[in-house]
Order: structure tokens, then C-alpha cells, then sequence
């Protein structure tokens, strides 16, 4: 041990002088505390700025929570007792938005970063990393011959696929909004924890979730790609004019190829949120023998230009999905949701028509809180 | 189209009202910007800080670069010319080190978040995501019977292993050093792009690598096990006793078990970096039989302390390694790393036993820039 403790005052001396000289400055602030309250408690350091806050999805809309400076130039923030969630935030300084240097943790939406934390873990402890057995996470090439290029997928495959020899599994395709890209829902989405989670308690049926990537001028996530460490920008030509919902069978067609799939409508499922939840609805019409089931979180519903012929017809080829008898239809959304009247309109056309579909109506809007509870809600009802 | 932009500006009204407002918020500045003559301008906008510097690794040690305020309250400053690599750099507003907001490519290193950026693709191009075929990056759990837990592993398959049949594949385990887990080599290091790159061009023979987490006391990275998002640490206890080299085998075994190798000695390499290179070192003694190419990158070579069996008879282990020739017994180190003395020292004992190694000597010290560029160094003597 004698050796080790040299080693390391030797590796502080040493690098002190260099560029890695802040890995080993003094243990700095714990940022954020869960107290056992459930009150978080922020702590920043910042002895010579004027105001400081934290500006947290946990504060009403347009609120920051001001923060104290102590004689020492810390400055301090204590929430009021938190509801178990993962929440995120970034800290105010002097009116400029920063990251909390004392957390880790952090989460990209789109082109801002943002700290996160967790407390309770999350509704029903499904958003956290339990003692239980856990899935693969993989990143995965595959070639899309429609598009011409490769493209970047990210893939979940359940505890035990790698032990399991020759079963096969059913397919969950989970699609994001827009704006995100294959990591959206593993990250910021907990689609992993979440399933984990769900198939320990038995409560899910094991499954692969494959997390596409919807930008078709994109070929990975920002920074995974050729195009290198560009700046992510929430347009993207090409996102909702047909020609992501014509290339998709190449993505089935890698999936089933490449991992053990039952490779038939009923061990799809199609979900997607927001503009996912457009691509999942016309994706599942415009090939009505390729899902089973199919998930429209706050979805962007019927937008299509009328550009594509995959937009044209909706009605025809509604009647011919419904025709096949889809195991589910399930919409949900929030009452707070841009979106929710939009959804009320396209839930008529489906009442008007007889379409059977399940709904799920919840509290708050177009958010990421909504949309892990939905992912929570809608995959027990797969594959059973 | 005008349904799409419809559709945008209602997000970006109905959002702006909300916790999301931040990713709608109008352009913000780019930074950093890599301009055409290889300089390097960052802006910052903090119309009420005294100073900002960037604190970055292109600079000389102990120095920062001075930005300068313009009427609008943004800081700018450029960098001189700068060689191909990948830097990284945080800001520091009035004296407290801070994130650049514009700017989302970030790394953990250890407890710290830096971000980075990349100029000319690293050396030789191979740090950058080029246009050749990807191999896959997955999160893997593996079963430890001699720990008594599962852990988690960072796994690289090269571009084509998934469409290859029968196809079986050498096998390099990359070890991290003290403070880092199973992120640290496929982050900092850039893995996946290295090895991408080389097979692409014909340099490395495709080889899956697996990237291990060396601290015991840990089944996975921070936030990524049951411990939930705890604080990283630089210490941690059991990293240096024996006990995760006597646990070793159970990581080749489920490998060997998972995936498609060729198990034996000579389609097996270890390599490791500071305490990952004292862990190749004692691991490839202690089974000699199980690796034919070992790399000490900047190693803490031999420190480990009497307590445990795993570092008795040292040299009647290595004498029994190097009776069975191994293919490649590889050093590298910089020039100015603290442990550079204790590895002359190493060579001059290889040396004086007669047992043949490869050297090679760079400038700098103990940074990933060297690491990078040893595992460049290291991957195309492998498996020949």
C-alpha cells in the first residue's frame, strides 16, 4: 500500500505541473445533493459574479432558483422537496447560462447541454440503474441502400441475447423528435434503464429496441459522422418529406438480417415522439404488414407535405393498416402538449372511422418526462 | 413545405413558454472555430465578466490564453497555428473554470468535464470519424465469478463482423489508467476511430477490442451502475492489490465465451496505460499462456505491493513469460513523464535478462495525446 500512496503523490506532483493539473485539484463542491427531504441542494463557485441561479425543468415555467453567496464566494440554492424524476438544469450567471463544474453529468438536447440529476429514481425507480441483469447498448453501422450510404443505429439488445443461442427476439423501433438523433432515447430517453427495468420485474416481454436516426441528410449523430464535430442545429432538410418513411425497410431489413429477430408483423412495434410520432404513423401505414404495433408519443400526427406520395391517400391506407388488425394503436399525449389539439383531430378520424386504439392523455407538455412514462407505459403492452 | 415551417414555428413559440426554451433560443455563437490557416478562435459572451482566458492543452503548461472583450460584451481570442490533434480546453471567467456553452463536444476525465475539439483529424487523419466502414462500439455486462458481481465492458468488433458468418477474430483487452472505467479508452482515446481507420486502410488486422474497467470496487463508470450518479473519483481501493488481476481470466473467459475469437495466445493481445500498463504487465506474467503481444503505454511497471501472491517472484513469472516468446513485448513512454526513470529502470532489467522488447520514446508525458498515438503505434504490430 506504501507503494500505491507514493504512486499517487508522486502522479499529483507530477501532473500538477501540466495540462491535467484539474483532475487532481482539492476535492471541489458536491453538486447537486439529494437531501433526505427529497430537497436538492445546488453549490457553485463564483466569488466575484453578482447573481447567481439555477434554471431547472423542476421550477415553474420562466422561474430560476436564486442562489445565496456565502462569505467564502460559494453560492447556494435548496429546492423545495422534489417528486422522483430525472430532472435537468443549467446554472445563471450573471444572466449567462452555465454548466455545473461540480456534476458530471450531462445530457445533450439538440445543441445545448444541459446537467441533469435523478431523484428516487425516476417514476417507479424505472429510470435508474438497478441490480439487475442489464441489456447490451451497442452502436451499429448499417447500409441503407435507398439512401445510398451507411447510416449509424443505436441498438438495444436484452440481458441474456448473448447466452440465449438460437432465440430469436421481437423488435421495438423507437424513433425521435425533431432535433435528436440515434441518441436521443438512450440518453435522454433512458430507454435502456427503462427496459432493463421492465423486463426484470417481468412486467416486459424481452425485446430488442432499435433507436433510428430520422435526419436522412445526417449519417450519425453530430460529432459520429464525416461532417466531424459540427454544431448541432435543430433543422434538417429532408426530415418530413417522405424520404426517411421510403428508406426504413432498409433499417427491418438490416435488423432482421443482422440480430436474431422474429422477422414478422406480429414482433414489430413502431413508436416515435413528436416527429417521430409522424414517422411512426406514416411508416406504419404506408407498410401495413410490417408492424403490429405502433406507439404515437405527442406525436406531429398527419403533417405531411404533399410533396411525397407517401403522404398521399392517408384515408386508403389508414383502412388498409386497420384492415390488418394492428394488436395496438396507442396514442399519448399531454394536456399542456402544442400538439394536443391536433391529436384530439386525428383521435376523431380514428373514432369516426372505428379504429380501435388505446390513449393515454397525461399532465404537462411536449417534454422528455412525458416520454419516458409513455415508453414505461407502452412497452408491457408489446408482444404478449 | 409550409406545413413544415408551420409546424417549426409553433414548436418554437409554444417551447419558448417552457423548460425547453433553451433549445430554441436564436443562434448562438460558434466555438471554437478551426480557421483555414490552422489557428483557433473561441467566443465567449459574458458581457459582465473582468477576464476569461481558455485554459487548453495547446497551450504551454501553466499558461492560459487571453480573451478580449468587444462592445456586445463577447470574448474572443485565437490561437497561434496548431499541429493536428485533439485538444482540450475549459474556460476561466474571473478565476472559476467554466464549460463553453457554444461548443457541445465534451469528455469526462475522471471528475472533470473538458471540452475538446479537433484539428486535421488528430495525427495522420486516424482520430477523426472518416468515410470507411465502422465497426460496432457496445456496453456489454460480463459475469465475474471470482469478483462475485457482473461489470461492465466497452466492446469495439471491427466493420464487417456482423455479416461474417463463422469468421472469428483476435482479440486486443485495452486497460485504462487511474481514475478512468470502461469510457475512458473509446473517449480520451478514440478507439473505435483509430482502430476504424487503420483496418480501412489496410494497416491493422480487424480485431475486436475490449475495454475493461480496472477499479474492483466498481461494477461499471459512474452513473452507469447501481451507485447511481455519485461523484467520480480518482481513488479507489483494490486498484493495485492483485485482486483485478487475479480476476482477469474471468473477462477473457466470457469473451471467448460471447463473442467470435480465436482463443489462444496468439490472437491475443493486452495492452494498458499508467496503471493499465502495471496491469498488462503483471496480468501477462501471471498467465503467460494467454497473451502473445503485451504494450506498456507510460507504465507504472512494476508496483505492486507484497500483500498480495499475484506480486511474488516477479522475476521467476517474467523469466517463465519470455521462455514462451511472445510475439511482441512493447514500451513506450514520453520523455517527460514522471514515470520515465522507473521505466529505463524496467528496460535495463529487460535488458540485462536478455528478453527482447520494442521501444519507443516520444516527446511529452503522461497525457492521452501520447496514449492516442501509441495504440497507433501499438494496433498494427499486432496479430502479423
Amino acid at each position: 500500500m506504501r507503494h500505491i500512496l507514493a504512486f499517487i503523490a508522486v502522479a499529483a506532483i507530477s501532473l500538477a505541473a501540466g495540462a491535467q493539473q484539474a483532475l487532481f485539484e482539492p476535492a471541489s463542491l458536491h453538486s447537486p445533493l439529494v437531501n433526505a427531504d427529497h430537497t436538492v441542494t445546488f453549490s457553485y463557485y463564483a466569488p466575484k459574479a453578482d447573481s447567481v441561479s439555477v434554471d431547472g425543468d423542476f421550477m415553474p415555467a420562466g422561474q430560476t432558483l436564486a442562489m445565496t453567496r456565502d462569505s467564502l464566494g460559494v453560492w447556494r440554492a435548496t429546492t423545495a422537496p422534489l417528486a422522483p424524476e430525472l430532472y435537468s438544469y443549467r446554472l445563471v450567471v450573471d444572466g449567462v447560462h452555465t454548466l455545473d463544474p461540480a456534476n458530471v453529468y450531462q445530457i445533450r438536447d439538440v445543441s445545448t447541454v444541459f446537467n441533469i440529476f435523478m431523484t428516487g429514481g425516476g417514476p417507479d425507480g424505472l429510470y435508474a440503474v438497478n441490480d439487475v441483469p442489464h441489456g447490451t447498448v451497442s452502436r451499429m453501422w448499417y447500409d441503407s441502400p435507398t439512401l445510398g450510404t451507411t447510416r449509424r443505429l443505436t441498438i438495444y439488445t436484452p440481458a441474456g441475447y448473448e447466452q440465449s443461442g438460437d432465440r430469436r427476439y421481437p423488435v421495438l423501433y423507437l424513433l425521435h423528435g425533431m432535433g435528436g438523433d440515434e441518441e436521443a432515447w438512450i440518453a435522454l430517453g433512458r430507454t435502456a434503464q427503462i427496459l432493463d427495468n421492465l423486463i426484470a420485474r417481468g412486467e416486459a416481454e424481452p425485446m430488442i429496441v432499435v433507436m433510428t436516426n430520422g435526419n436522412v441528410d445526417q449519417r450519425a449523430a453530430c460529432g459520429e459522422s464525416p461532417e466531424g464535430m459540427v454544431k448541432p442545429d435543430f433543422r434538417h432538410p429532408h426530415t418530413m418529406d417522405g424520404t426517411f418513411e421510403t428508406a426504413f425497410p432498409d433499417v427491418v431489413a438490416f435488423v432482421d438480417k443482422t440480430l436474431r429477430t422474429h422477422a414478422d408483423k406480429s414482433h414489430r412495434a413502431i413508436a416515435g415522439l413528436s416527429m417521430g410520432g409522424f414517422h411512426s404513423c406514416q411508416i406504419s401505414k404506408e407498410y401495413p404488414d410490417m408492424f403490429g404495433y405502433i406507439g404515437l408519443f405527442s406525436a406531429a400526427v398527419n403533417r405531411g407535405t404533399a410533396d411525397s406520395p407517401v403522404y398521399h391517400d392517408f384515408d386508403t391506407k389508414l383502412a388498409r393498416l386497420f384492415t390488418g388488425k394492428p394488436a395496438l394503436y396507442y396514442i399519448a399525449i399531454g394536456r399542456d402538449d402544442f400538439l394536443y389539439d391536433e391529436n384530439v383531430d386525428y383521435r376523431r378520424r380514428l373514432d369516426t372511422a372505428g379504429y380501435p386504439y388505446v390513449y393515454r392523455e397525461s399532465d404537462g407538455g411536449h417534454t422528455w418526462r412525458n416520454w419516458r412514462a409513455y415508453l414505461a407505459d407502452f412497452a408491457p403492452r408489446l408482444f404478449k
